[in-house]
């Protein structure tokens, strides 16, 4: 049994569940014998560089609970990406120091892709100084994009968000007798999966028109020809775009319009927004419809008073997996779902990738799962999501607001 | 008894509870004795125009139950403005025309300040007219700003997705641990009530730091010096904003970056968009600070996945009222809601309001509710608020999405 304290952090952009994965852990480690410290580090891996860790075995027990159902990230995110150890060592012996510090021989990161990596790196980095930490990945990102894995925990419950809120704004933008042409803006730069989720509310009877997805290159001026058939024919049309849809060349269409400097954030990314508004104004130049531009912003992935139960109860096996794995000897492992069926009902099992097989990789949606006209889904991609936006989660109010974990944060020493 | 047919109609910008409004009156109209038929305007008064009229005793009965929850207008809405009856008559006669084919001698009117002028303008036709009609307003409003009413429906439900989004965005927001400038704009032209809001948010411990209101003249200047402090001080800020925030000059904010022609609706009102990307740009050059701008957009009034039960309840029965009361003979009236105390706890009361009384006067923020420093609200204002936006309705849902009605739309023969 290796006897020593844990680290967990939280990293990436917030979700709805990611506290419910870091309450599932945590509630684990703190109920193992052989962890004798459960730490939270603040804002990621920045937490463990900056000696700034919550002792969590001093909170009030029912407060680590209360994080299972609030969004984002309850000890804090961050961006922070570290350097190739073979070209700058700084920050690892700065983590194995604290890792010495906290007698530290666990460390469970939950994140996305890039979180992924650090949590490879760090893993190698200690292997190779002959420190033995075990070093688990836990996933999450509302992408879905992660490799090897059937889904994320965070996608099902911004899926409900999208393909509820398309349903809404689908109910509204039809409601007078003028047409108008509403384009929504969805997340996801890459893969087309949040994109696609917005078919559900059309599968559902109330949905957009047409859905792009970044998986197929876009063309500007065939949208504008297929949206002015619609809206002849029709009077109205309701459009939903990834804000990561691109034409032949590469360049984001939300580049098209851009006056602003582009910026890129620590991982090399564009920021992107602002697509909405300029696909609508292109609408409305070219058919002289009312439009309207929405893009569904931070919303769709904090939005936790819409999660998926599934994604809650996924979220938090995958931290206690996590934990259970690494007590069990593993190492240098991700926490990956299986889907499966038992008496035809969608279940989900856990399994283990090293994180060798699933860092900087990035899953798309299958082309055999998009339209052949490339504006819609095909029926296996509303069979694949669908499963993952079931049940309604107990939502824990205050006056009929969220009630959100209140943490001590007493600071370990 | 009047013996008759009546229509009833929605009209105006949807919310999360009109339909409830009209479930209320349609079930208490096809119980009742007098009323021979119960008749459905499509897009409000434009569905008597059009002779455009859906018989809703032709629905299987379980599907305008349904009408309860799902948001915008299950009937269809409009914007429709009817001319001065002194200057053009046209209009008023084809609806005199349109009642008489159907022997309506009941009218039900559901919406806001222009729906009641509406509902006001043909009350006084057809008693000119000598055509015994009881014409009755149902008041909804999402911008809370009709006048002689405590509250309006359709308030309570927006306030509540307002306050619990600004929440979760608060969350969002603070993930980092670098700040971020975060404007949320709010709808809401003249009236505050929408944007005032979101301060729940921060009395509930997370939401935003400033809020301003319609009714207090903005200073850009003023503005960007207090983010500027307070980013400096906090290294992050959240900032919600009305949409009809404007300078002394009456300018609105939203029109100093707007580059695209200034559009009018029918009712000479400008269209208002794009404030919250504007007052980000600001801030970004102001401050260097990363920022994002998020606008609420049409989700604030028809996020019925959020409403409010007593927001719900309250609805349904300002339509019931509507019908009783014109059983018992009143015309030319608006049901209005009075607050009341039980026990300790708020109750609403129906009264009667003349519609000359009502139609086209708006109800503001009291000043003496809104911060002395013009960017919060004072206590009373979220006592105010808070009772209205209690409780969470039945949400019927097939595999996790919204159900909504189906209904047949048998029209009228």
């Amino acid at each position: 049994m290796l006897k020593g304290a844990c680290i967990i952090g939280q990293s990436g952009g917030p979700s709805a569940v990611i506290n419910a994965s870091a309450y599932g852990a945590i509630k684990t480690a703190l109920e193992s014998e052989a962890i004798t410290r459960v730490l939270g580090a603040r804002h990621g891996i920045k937490g463990v560089l900056d000696d700034d860790l919550i002792d969590m075995g001093k909170e009030v027990p029912a407060e680590p609970a209360h994080m299972k159902y609030p969004p984002s990230s309850a000890l804090g995110s961050c961006r922070y990406k570290l350097k190739d150890p073979d070209e700058d060592e700084t920050d690892y012996l700065r983590i194995l120091e604290i890792f010495k510090k906290y007698d530290v021989h666990y460390f469970f990161y939950n994140g996305g892709n890039d979180s992924m990596d650090t949590c490879n790196k760090i893993s190698k980095f200690m292997l190779k100084h002959n420190y033995e930490c075990r070093c688990m990945g836990i996933p999450k990102t509302i992408d879905n994009d992660l490799f090897g894995t059937d889904h994320c925990p965070g996608f099902g419950s911004a899926a409900k968000y999208i393909a509820t809120s398309c349903m809404e704004i689908s109910k509204d933008a039809n409601v007078y007798d003028k047409g108008q042409v509403t384009v929504i803006e969805i997340m996801g730069r890459h893969a087309g999966w949040l994109a696609g989720s917005a078919a559900l509310a059309s599968a559902f009877g109330a949905g957009p028109d047409l859905v792009y997805l970044p998986e197929v290159d876009f063309d500007l001026e065939v949208f504008l020809a297929r949206v002015e058939a619609l809206y002849k024919e029709k009077g109205k049309a309701l459009i939903a775009v990834s804000e990561g849809i691109h034409d032949k060349d590469g360049v984001f269409i939300s580049e098209y319009g851009s006056k602003l400097a582009e910026e890129k954030d620590a991982f090399g990314h564009a920021q992107l927004g602002g697509l909405a508004a300029y696909l609508a104004s292109q609408v409305k130049r070219r058919t002289g419809a009312k439009v309207r531009g929405i893009e569904l912003s931070l919303l769709q992935r904090c939005a936790a008073h819409l999660a998926s139960a599934t994604d809650v109860e996924e979220a938090r096996l995958a931290g206690e997996t996590a934990v259970k794995a690494a007590l069990a000897g593993e190492s240098g492992k991700m926490v990956a779902f299986e889907r499966a069926e038992e008496n035809g009902k969608y279940v989900c099992r856990t399994k283990l990738l090293p994180l060798d097989a699933v860092a900087n990789f990035e899953k798309k949606v299958p082309l055999e799962w998009i339209a052949e006209d490339g504006c819609g889904v095909k029926q296996p991609f509303l069979d694949y999501v669908l499963p993952l936006i079931q049940g309604e989660p107990p939502r824990p109010v205050e006056q009929s607001l969220p009630r959100y974990a209140r943490l001590k944060k007493v600071l370990a020493k």
